[in-house]
């Protein structure tokens, strides 16, 4: 396609979301057929067992309740400084690392991974993930002229393949001297697996010998978006800690979302997180985000911002939105649980999950499998490995048929 | 400033912004002396008499009205289609041109100048605007590596210097083959001017003279962030008629905010529109936008773009909402003719305002003179090429008094 009026590196195919066109089909069917006869699993918000979502009271009040001219203003270019103050406390809570962190506001944790992938590769850099990713890393990746490779996300036990990381990562960095590597964790975003903090160690002890190499500069970003789902207390929070003391030639970056914790998903509020153990590079990053911030979107969106300040300096009402997000995550869990259990009994193949609103199913032909699925009035989402499953929006009686369903589905198909 | 850990390209320095700093100062001096002896002329929002923020309650009743899941769910990536139609009647009016129009939501009007800024010029091209630019403009443009090169607004007359552009325009087009000229009318930031339907006829009649041309792409973008607060009736959009029948190679864009029109700044809601006779390039527009909003941002204010659809789609809503900001309007009128008036009386020299938020004062020392104000309590912001007065943030008997303290002020300085 040649291009007409816009510039070379900006034209695109028009293409359809494929969860969109998915998703249509089961609202369709949902019409057609009553809602407790079909199972959609489509959508990555969390639903009740009705199917609607889930919007937090103690967030909703909290915002509506302001005067609106606290909504109407613009906010800071950086953020508001009570609500940078707020995602240092929500993000990290007992396990903030010891280092230089900078927070700076962006429109969710998409805007996060556009900061970072912007400021801190080239043109033509190569930047690593696993092999199951959330594909809008592709377009962030794509639209600055950046390519996304990958290695393979588990090895051949089933196990996180840190191995293969480290070796992906080598050959790379070796060449490319700067390289970002994006972890999506807790909760990765499709398959649910969260990386341990014995994996965590590994990784990182192999990074530190790396940045031996003073040349070589190192870019973590991690994509914490599910993290409010993950684990049971904070205990998926504890590997942050492991970011204290790092060489100064590895910067962590993290990506914090407020669309899930918060369900604030359609308010479009997250922040980027630097964490540096040199002060200089943190300013550096902290400058380099605010300009991005300023050129892309100007400022974030301001009453959502408040909303979560509001609600971190306010012991009661933080208190009932602490309670209200448990409430939710523990019918996640029964859900995720309820899954599991019968993909096992069934003999339905998972790759690993451990938190969070997706689990994932290996197949060699999922859009076969997901039109398939349709017919019997399921709809999942095919991947390019397989299919996803959004527990985060089925009910736990249906979390507990689907599996049998899948495996009947995937069966006929071999 | 040698870069640390960012790529190259990311490198800025740290800088407060002068606005931010001067609106300190005035604050500051209103807790001191009481906002009755301040004229805090610093900030770029409609504020009332006492200098509070006007937030127009047919907004935010409706957006409050919301349900919560409604605000709570993400948007389609383009944008909700309610809003997206909206626009097109908010911004158009009766003023439509007979084009292929195309409409994606961006955050605000800063992202619809992103868009067409990241993909119709290449890095290292030039991009046209006035002397006289809000400067925002030129962080947009340098993130991406673009740079913004100016043509003198006003001639030695002070009459729009439309023979400069076209001059300017000519001479990088030439040698450069694709141009984009941001043009902000009407109520121009910061001077207040709006190109008038003799001077567009002027401008248009010389770019399609160039259009002959096939090898040269011309992208005029319109940044019409004010323009809810030009003229009296609809008039200012008149001109939009002009965009309709032109060459393939010549196309418009333009900037719409909610920001000012529907007082949701700090909600981060506008649209990027492409107009063009040939729809294969409407299209080619819609795709790459729709591709650059995921990368940067996923998606808009989901309760924003519908409380603006809701607005429109409600006849009684709509008179409600459109006899609250003609009554605002009409307030600012007023405070601007009670300046300009008053500029006259002393001889103050301002540049041709006709619209808006803003009032410039030429000034050859605009931070000696700045500065020197504040000593008085009035408090402006202090421009490459003077000084802008915000009259959207002052009262009408303060917009009477302010000329004659500027007017000593400078001579003091001379």
């Amino acid at each position: 396609m040649k291009p007409l009026m816009v510039a070379n590196h900006a034209k695109w195919p028009a293409k359809d979301d494929p969860i969109f066109a998915i998703a249509g089909k089961a609202q369709e069917a949902t019409r057609k057929y009553g809602s407790e006869n079909v199972i959609n699993s489509t959508l990555g918000a969390l639903m009740n067992d009705e199917g609607k979502l889930i919007a937090f009271k103690s967030v909703f009040d909290t915002l509506k309740n302001m005067p609106n001219e606290e909504i109407a203003a613009y906010a800071a270019i950086a953020g508001m400084p009570q609500y940078l103050d707020a995602v240092v406390e929500a993000f990290f809570t007992e396990h903030k690392p010891d280092a230089h962190i900078r927070v700076v506001a962006t429109p969710g944790g998409t805007g996060s991974i556009k900061e970072a992938v912007w400021n801190y590769t080239n043109e033509g850099d190569e930047i690593l993930t696993s092999d199951w990713f959330w594909s809008p890393y592709q377009t962030i990746a794509e639209e600055g002229g950046r390519n996304i490779v990958t290695y393979k996300l588990f090895d051949d036990e089933g196990n996180y393949n840190t191995e293969g990381f480290k070796s992906r990562f080598k050959e790379i960095i070796d060449r490319q001297k700067r390289l970002m590597a994006i972890i999506n964790t807790p909760a990765h975003n499709p398959t649910g697996y969260s990386v341990s903090d014995e994996e965590w160690d590994d990784i990182l002890d192999f990074l530190k010998e790396e940045a031996k190499d003073l040349e070589k500069k190192i870019i973590i970003f991690v994509d914490s978006a599910y993290i409010d789902f993950a684990g049971v207390g904070d205990e998926r929070r504890a590997f942050f800690e492991k970011f204290s003391n790092l060489p100064d030639n590895i910067l962590v970056i993290a990506g914090f979302s407020a669309s899930k914790g918060f369900t604030m998903y359609g308010l479009r509020n997250g922040a980027v997180v630097g964490i540096s153990s040199n002060e200089e590079i943190a300013n550096e990053f902290y400058a380099s985000c605010v300009h991005t911030g300023r050129a892309n979107w100007s400022n974030g969106n301001r009453g959502a911002m408040l909303t979560v300040a509001e609600i971190f300096n306010n012991e009661e009402l933080k208190k009932s939105y602490l309670e209200e997000k448990n409430h939710y995550k523990t019918m996640l869990r029964k859900r995720a649980d309820a899954f599991v259990e019968n993909a096992e009994k069934c003999g339905l193949e998972l790759v690993p999950y451990r938190d969070g609103f997706f689990i994932s199913i290996p197949c060699d032909k999922p859009y076969e499998a997901s039109e398939a699925l349709t017919k019997k009035n399921v709809f999942v989402v095919p991947l390019g490995k397989g299919l996803r499953f959004a527990v985060c929006a089925v009910a736990e009686d249906k979390c507990r048929k689907a599996p049998a369903l899948i495996k009947e589905v995937m069966d006929g198909l071999k």
